[in-house]
């Protein structure tokens, strides 16, 4: 049994079982696979428009779009136990870089991945709004400096904002 | 008479034949003619919004829009027989992942190109999409440098997804 | 003193008091006030891409984009009460087609107001999304037959929508 | 018990049980629930931009973007068994405008609404796309003429079309 | 054996064949087939962004986008036979004016529809450019009353011009 | 000397001097000049991105893009004078919907149009926004029932709005 | 001969000839030639992005996008003296509404059609634009009606503008 | 007690004290608090459309959406903070360029970063608009070479601009 | 005399003479006149959405839009006979690739540039599309290496493709 | 008193006169100001779309957006007298390249700056339309490499461009 098949049998379970929405953090929710394709390095993004958590001064909602871009090495993360984490930010109350920084903290944490990044775009709160971007490589290999660079390089042509 | 004449000849054959419909995955379907511009290198980019397989998991069919751009050795795939390639994958149940690092594989199995890469942009499930990205350059040749730089400066301004 | 000033100082209040959180509907956070303007009938109108709610079923977040238009009669809705009573939908199980129903019968039941619509614009699950138009037109006015009208033509031009 | 709670449990029923994708033509996948807001006539519009088909002459795969709105009499579709249905067309032969009218007919058979419109944007073949609009209102209600007005009134701006 | 059983069967002949494409104006490629949905009246629109023909004083090629739209009566006009006709304006001089005409003028005399548009928008010469806009609606029905409403309301919004 | 002539060199006067920009709500900043077009009833629309006000409890700086269409009776705006009244908004505290009101009132006093309307688009507060439409017929004339069918007929396609 | 024939002939020499650019306004440089589709009624729009004027009082140039759609009788503006005729108000004076007003009464003396508009969409002078809308319906004809209704219903849906 | 959590205390009175807006430029009012994040390096962005002040010379306002982008030491600056300090040039008379070198200057003398920048994006006066861009990387550090690097790539796709 | 006045000269003649178009594949159409600016290097771009040519297999008709950029040497491309030699490929059969290829080998030719890249984008056959890229740069010159670096940076963000 | 002050009073004498407008190309009318932010290098853009002129051989209008950046050493233009030089090529006959290649002379002339570009983005003639990109970095600085890298990776995505 290969590798990828003996994944698949745990996958196939959670398709049967119900899931349970949790909206307290929880980065135990994440869960990981094999990765098959180690012959290469590739990146694989997520979209992510309905991430929501609150202020921790004010407990009004907050509301962003993350998206998170990885290179596996050994483990991959399975994208309905990503979202299912995302959502237990909800009733979480925390500052917006902070949230950017435990997401990337606990994908590193799980997947011990080459690269990774974070980039979460928030709507605005008194006509200013907020994007924390967050990113990592492994450290003693060439991802390491990818991670500076893609970093000294970040978002040279901002999205153009008008708050409407 | 040259290598394009000839290659014509057995184009004109496609041309009038009634082509079937393959929906399960098939490489075979896959055909090469000759690079006949090989005075330089250069890119060529395919656009097919009108991918689908299924998931391996719940079955339920999958939605992308892939690009393929190469740069050209001696081979070139012949564009009708890489769109019944990828209808191909119609019934055919794979990750999102794997069914791109699969193109790859054939597509570098079939025509032995200086670069390769593919880029999978699927439609969300649960809220949340997936883009894998992978890419190839030919061992000992510059270009295995360019795929490594072309990896490290991927999509660093992910467009904006709403779901909508 | 006028309508107006009387009801500035109410709003004044409102503008010093700490603002609280309330995540499970409730109705009792709308206030209205006077409007000022009853020489002429004029629209107003609200966006609210904040919208999250519940499914009822699975418990799973819901998204939407709110546009709520209206024309007042004597009462008009305060923004402020508005965004904090949408807010409490947050950790409410309810239908996207009964909380529209709701939100429309509780600003009618708030203002009375002469003409009052509303359109929810969701994100998708399993590939499908859902918007639900609601409208209202005060009985034994003109603006009953207004409501009808805008009904019957409501939508005819569906924005592009491919999940992305 | 209310008609909305009897019908709630049939739901929950629904959100356990593992879906079985059907992917030849079923009109039997759809399924209603009680309109529990009769007190007043409103629009619900699904989008779907993963629709495709078959060619029944050439068995080429087609692709559309499918937007489906109706004003409820006692009966609404459920939109999970939308889903399935629309997806049960994946390996069935059918043109177009067959398609659309099929979709139409069956909808107004299963909820006998008051309103319904079907309308399907494919993607081109050769260099031209089709896009079939069908309407329907109630027969000796005022929706019947609403229908007409809007069959009349229709696509009076084509969205600008260029193939890419 | 039903219209469309028996008309299918042309139809699967003309999938076999090999087609040929002539570039001077035949209004005789144009083929018709049976509207098998007479229990409702529906729009077809087909999108082309591939029209071209010459100018008949300086024989420089013109470009355009065509837009036709049609409720049909008995006949259906067949989409590949309708690509053929229309590529066969490629080297045929016309003024823009007299193309759209002689287009409506041909699709009414194929198909006898109960309604029909052809609006193109071309490409500008020397800062200028022009788009025709012809509708027609048979006699003697309610569409003949359309055909001048939609005429009498055509294009309020013109789309945005920068010629770039 | 004909009207336009003597209007000119008032103008021309204005060309020349120095302009003063008050920050104080000012109505008689407003200048009209004489109609010389009177042979037929058309609109002049103003665009005006740079509408800012206070809130007239918290004192925070409000923007707005305003949009001004009228169909001139005798007299009309001069485009500069109405930028400065516009301007003149800068350091007043005001409701979004009493500005709207105001303006209406304002420019109708001033020039007595056929028809007049003001729509103002406003940057969101705490993730929600506000759109008041005003506008005015002149009693007694056909476009007292144009005034109301714009009304009736108001927005009925909102622009997409997701705070970005 | 036929109309077209005779009126084709004079259009040679005019493609013959070398163009002459007059930057005076001059609406003898207009010229009209027979419409042969009489046996309907129908639009022509001209797009026009490369007007420019200059005020008249500032002598600063002005500069718009101008849109004329007309319904034609006997009698159509040619398309290249339009072009001559709009480049011959680049070194006039002349006020927005008057520019526009001019446009349309020297078509309608050229051509005496069933209707005409003329829409002109200025750049911002100050932060502040403005788009004059002029249209006409031969009187004691249904399209007398059809000017009205399209003036009364006008631009109810302005695109956004933000100066930038 | 945690760095964030003496901070949030700070931050907390925040949230319940009532603000005054200031509207003549002071630098004071901009707050830092602690990076808590210091074990990587990150970005955090700041979209600010609402930004206004006073040409020194005309005394016109000025309308920008300003990007400001840096990655943080020890300090940060608090959201809410850099508005008020943002809202404080509405009345205050400046170039275009000396406000953007302002904020970074105060910005740096403020938080001490590793990096930063400031763009502004102004609307049009007379048809020409400005956008500066000042950028800074701290002295001895790789931030001083990333800093140069992205002022030497800056802006190399200027964003299409039209003025309207 | 100088140069540019030389080559003006003949450009007179040219803006005299009646053009003749040629569809037929024919480089002898190319021109070229004398680069004045030879005291820097500077890129000239021309976009060409007017390309069409016809598939050799199948006659059917192929439409692309073309960007051609260059660093002139000493001799530049005069852009009408451009025109002409891009509108030469209408009635001749090629590949996509093989047409990028041949412009790109016939400017070269002409001009002997210093840099050139042509990049065709073709409108879609049965789903897929083709957009080959081909650029060149004067071998034992700086631009060598230019063109290897544009080629191995080339299209990292390819545009969003629908095939509508 | 202050380099900025001196140069103030200057300009407030700019502020009162009347503006001249000149209509053939005069670059006396650029003036320059004092650079008072030289602790640092940074970037100023201006966008210009209402650039026309004429062309030399047939004398037609041509029109350009035209944007152009900078980085300042001591000096920098006056935004007022660029934008009356760039009005002084109205009536002034010119190629497209030669005008941009004389803009940046220009500036490089008044300014001595330490980099600079100019982008002229024109409309089309007969389909196509030309594009030029001029550069210059100060010899003997690293802005002299800076101007080469920008020219060598200049443009690599094209704008899309359809003519209309
Ligand atoms: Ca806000
Ligand atoms: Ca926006
Ligand atoms: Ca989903
Ligand atoms: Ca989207
Ligand atoms: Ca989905
Ligand atoms: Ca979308
Ligand atoms: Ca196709
Ligand atoms: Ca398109
Ligand atoms: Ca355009
Ligand atoms: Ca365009
Ligand atoms: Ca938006
Ligand atoms: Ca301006
Ligand atoms: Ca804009
Ligand atoms: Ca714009
Ligand atoms: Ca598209
Ligand atoms: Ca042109």
């Amino acid at each position: 049994m290969t590798e990828r098949n003996k994944q698949t049998e745990g996958l196939t379970l959670l398709g049967n079982k119900k899931t349970e929405y949790i909206f307290d953090y929880d980065p135990d929710l994440l869960e990981s696979f094999d990765n098959v394709n180690t012959h290469r390095d590739y990146f694989v993004k997520f979209n992510f428009p309905e991430f929501t958590s609150l202020c921790p001064i004010t407990n009004q909602p907050d509301f962003a779009t993350i998206y998170i871009s990885y290179v596996p090495d050994k483990l991959m993360v399975e994208s309905k136990s990503l979202k299912l984490y995302l959502f237990s930010f909800r009733n979480h109350g925390d500052f917006h870089e902070d949230c950017m920084n435990k997401i990337a903290d606990d994908l590193i944490k799980l997947m011990d991945p080459k690269y990774l990044e974070v980039w979460g775009k928030f709507t605005p709160r008194g006509g200013i709004s907020i994007d924390p971007y967050v990113n990592y490589g492994k450290k003693g290999t060439k991802w390491e400096e990818v991670a500076f660079n893609r970093l000294a390089n970040h978002d040279m042509y901002p999205e153009k904002i008008d708050n409407r």
